[in-house]
Order: C-alpha cells, then sequence, then structure tokens
C-alpha cells in the first residue's frame, strides 16, 4: 500500500484526479487508475493527470524536442487505464493545478507551453480560465448518416478532426436536442472504424450576437457515453456551424454544453488555420488515499 | 466559504461523504450537500452522513429517550438534500468512520446503538465489517405485477417493508438477471402512491448449501435508479425467497449484490422476527473542500 496525494478538478464537468509527481518516481499502474477513478469505489473521475517534469518521463522526451522549455508534461490516463493524448478540458485543469502548487508561473498574456501524448501544447491565461491552442483542423470523414435515438430521422453529419475524429449533426430545436437519447451509441453510416464522438449542435437564435457564434450542444464520447463536456467536440460543433453559415461568419465562438460555457476561437497561422478552445478550471478538493 | 474536512466511504459500493460534526455546529445547507454530493463538481457520493452528539442535535432527542446511550446519531441526507432515515450499507460505514475517528469504540461481541431519524439501531461487528438489526419486517404490498424493461413478460411480485417498501421479482436465469434493463422504471400494478424499490433475485443452485441460502441481486431504487447494492433490498430479496421455499429455508443468507455481498439474518425477538443485514464498511480516504 502507498499512500497517494491528490487533487480533484475539473473544467466544465469534466473531471480529473490530479497528481503531482515531478521527479516521475510515482507511475500508476492500470489498475491504480481504475481504482482512483471508479466513482464509488474509489475518488472518482473521467481520468487522472499526473504531473511529471518532462525530463523525468520517457514521453517526455518528444516534447522536449518540440520545445525546450516544454517542463512540465501532463501524462494523462483515461479512466480505464489506458493511456490518453491530450484533453482540452484536461490540460486547463492541469494548469491551474500546477500554478496552485507552485510548480510554475503564468502571467496575463504570457504562455506555458505542456507536454502531452499528442504532442506541445500552449496554455494562456483567458478570462478566469485558460485558454489553449488546440492546433490545426481539418474536414476529414465527410458527411456520413447519423442516427440517434429518439431523433425522428438519420441525417447527414459533417465529419471534422481536431485531430481525434467528429461527426457535428445540427438539431431542429431545444426539444430534440433535449430529448435525444444519447444513452445509446448512434449509428453512424458508413461506420467509422475507431469510432467516432458525435455533437448535436442547436444554433441560437439568432445564431450571431456582438459578432460571436452561439450554439449549445450535447455529445456522445467515443468509448465512454454522454459527458458534461468535450473540449474538442465544441470546437468541432463551432467549426461545423461555421462551416454551415458560410461565409461572413465569426472566428469566435460561445458554445454552451450541459457542464458549463466554452469559447471556441480560430485564428490564421504559418501551418494553416488552428482553433484554440478557452474556458474554467476549478480545483474543488484535496485528499489521500491508499493504492 | 468554509472550509469542510470530510472522510469518503462505501458499503459495498454504496457510498457516502462523512462530516464529524460532534457539536452540531456545521449543519449543512440542502445546497452543499447537493455540491458535495455531485460526482463531477464535488466530491461524489450516493449521500452525506454527518456525525453529531444526540444530544446536539434536534431530532437526536428521539433517540436518546429511546435508548438513552444512543450517543451518536446519524444525520443522513440524500444526494438531492433532502433528508432520509436510515440506510442499511450507509450505518455501518458511519460506525467504521466512529471508530477510525476515535469518537467511539467497539469491541467484538459489543452493541453499539445509533440514533437515525428511523429510530435507533443496533450495531456489531461482524467479520471485516458490521451487523445492524434492521428491525421488524413485514408482508405488505401484495403481490402487485411488475414489468422490467426487456424481461419477456410481467410477473408477481412479493411486496415486503423493511419498514420501507419493496417488491421483490424471481428472475428465470442470470441472462435475465444480466439483460434486464434499470435504466427504465419499472413499471408496478397496481402503482404505488410513494414509489417502490424493485429488486430481481436469481436463486443460486443449489439455493441452500450449508445451511446458508443463496441469491444473486440487481435493485432499482425508488427516485435514484439501478445502484449497486441496497441493503434493505438485500433484506426484502433474502426474505422474499425464503417465503418462497417455504417450510425449512434458513434464516441465514448470502446476497449477492452488483458492489459486492451481503449477509442477511433473520431472528426471533420479544416484539416478533427482526431482520439483520451485515457486510463490509470501507474509508477510501480522506480531504478537504470549500463549501
Amino acid at each position: 500500500m502507498t499512500t497517494v496525494s491528490f487533487t480533484k478538478g475539473h473544467g466544465t464537468g469534466n473531471d480529473f484526479v490530479l497528481v503531482a509527481d515531478p521527479d516521475g518516481e510515482h507511475d500508476l499502474t492500470p489498475s491504480q487508475v481504475v481504482a482512483l477513478c471508479d466513482r464509488h469505489f474509489g475518488v472518482g473521475a473521467d481520468g487522472v493527470l499526473r504531473a511529471v517534469r518532462s525530463r523525468s518521463i520517457a514521453a517526455g522526451a518528444a516534447a522536449l524536442e518540440e520545445t525546450p522549455d516544454a517542463e512540465w508534461f501532463m501524462d494523462y490516463r483515461n479512466a480505464d487505464g489506458s493511456l490518453a493524448e491530450m484533453c482540452g478540458n484536461g490540460i486547463r485543469v492541469f494548469t491551474r493545478f500546477l500554478l496552485e502548487e507552485g510548480l510554475a508561473e503564468l502571467a496575463d498574456g504570457d504562455t506555458i507551453a505542456i507536454g502531452t501524448r499528442g504532442g506541445v501544447r500552449d496554455v494562456q491565461r483567458a478570462g478566469d480560465g485558460f485558454s489553449v491552442d488546440l492546433g490545426r483542423w481539418n474536414l476529414e470523414g465527410g458527411e456520413p448518416l447519423v442516427h440517434v435515438k429518439s431523433l425522428p430521422v438519420a441525417r447527414p453529419g459533417l465529419g471534422i478532426t481536431v485531430p481525434n475524429p467528429h461527426v457535428v449533426l445540427a438539431v431542429a430545436d431545444e426539444g430534440e436536442l433535449a430529448n435525444a437519447d444519447l444513452a445509446y451509441i448512434p449509428v453512424v453510416d458508413p461506420e467509422p472504424i475507431d469510432g467516432v464522438n458525435v455533437e448535436l449542435v442547436l444554433p441560437a437564435d439568432p445564431l450571431i450576437a456582438d459578432g460571436i457564434g452561439r450554439i449549445s450542444m450535447r455529445v456522445h464520447e467515443r468509448g465512454v457515453g454522454e459527458t458534461l463536456s468535450c473540449g474538442t467536440g465544441a470546437a468541432a460543433a463551432a467549426l461545423a456551424t461555421r462551416y454551415w453559415a458560410g461565409a461572413g461568419a465569426p472566428d469566435l465562438w460561445r458554445v454552451e454544453v450541459p457542464g458549463g460555457v466554452l469559447r471556441v476561437r480560430m485564428f490564421p497561422t504559418e501551418e494553416g488555420e488552428h482553433v484554440a478552445l478557452s474556458g474554467p478550471a476549478e480545483l474543488v478538493f484535496s485528499g489521500s488515499a491508499e493504492l
């Protein structure tokens, strides 16, 4: 038995157990991650974020090669114990944790580079929370037909990778958004080989106010089920809605998810357009558990 | 904002936030209970158990009148903030908490009297866990017809109060037990005015081994949904199976619930037969949160 000190936090309801392990001395086994994440027998979370110095974890070498000042690596595990790459909500909570623990500093306007298995990500302060550059996105995945239980008809969605795969689907009104039964996995035709995240999006009326696009959404995450929030899903939903809205649609979006409000921004870079996600990051409690 | 120190524990997966408040100085508002029990934004639990000396809480007066040595009162709130009476799993976790915190002592064979809104309950050590006398039970509620989604036909159940209302239903085999869809509220005819807990029970083969009856079960708790465990439900399931088994059926039962194993014992008292529940009680972690 070993005692693990942890902090519990969430970003728009997407929740994590955070563990500080600067020198990479306390790697967690998959079964320890499963035990920590169990919502009845453990601490309960969607995943575990371990804060390790990039130089102290094998996966950190690539991060340091990409960005030498990526001091910290986000060692992210899903609740089932598997390795995970990046999480748009998780990295905000991770950054909050680094700052609160005194492991890093971040002034307004400055950028902190965080290593992840999906590459290095740049994080900045934004309002009360943080903004993260999710990088390039693209329109891949075509327009498959999606059938969501309790929606009257199957309809075409728009495939977007951020870089994980999403299919975004418009709903007609608040009733459809509320009544869609996401306890069942949406049926996507043609069926994606590795599964896909499905977002149901309702445009606000008016869609654009003060130059900001506004949508609300629900999401079914592949391998998980319906969740309170999905960062890349919010980005995909905003990107799809901008695509549908056509010329003149804004590059700033307010996205309401069941767990809160996220903001999405598209901006040009030398390698092409990037998409950034911003939102809150809260630490809820600290504790220690025997593993 | 106030800082609350707590411990998280569970009994066969039925989980609780435990707070020590001996002098009754830190009553929790319903919204604080809801915040604590939220599984994504808070600590996460089925309910909150506050340990208050019976003399320091208004509801404790009745407990002290009933049993003068009921020093501790289990102030139990459901996850929705409402007051709750008694919980067969919760009182074991509550007792473990009192002992670990040094608030009470309990030698093997001794009894500790715990005040609850459902009356005083006697708790003893039993194996690695604890046993609690749930008191009188009776066959009320008749034999309503129950339709559970995904079970092929509606079938009669047996109504039992412990003293909360249950309807127990036999299933034919492991497939029926596994496939019954308890995401939907079972339809009970005639419909109980205040709802009812529904247990699906599968007898083991053989039903009785070494003088102990053996069943496995799943439960739909009224107002909650399917849960990993329900203490009074396990008692009701054992009582119903003994009733169906007829003369010669044992008074000791092993009940497998999704969250673990419970034991049920029926024994005579001066006021009639009582039913007792025993099982594990684990404390998982301690922490503090701002409310």
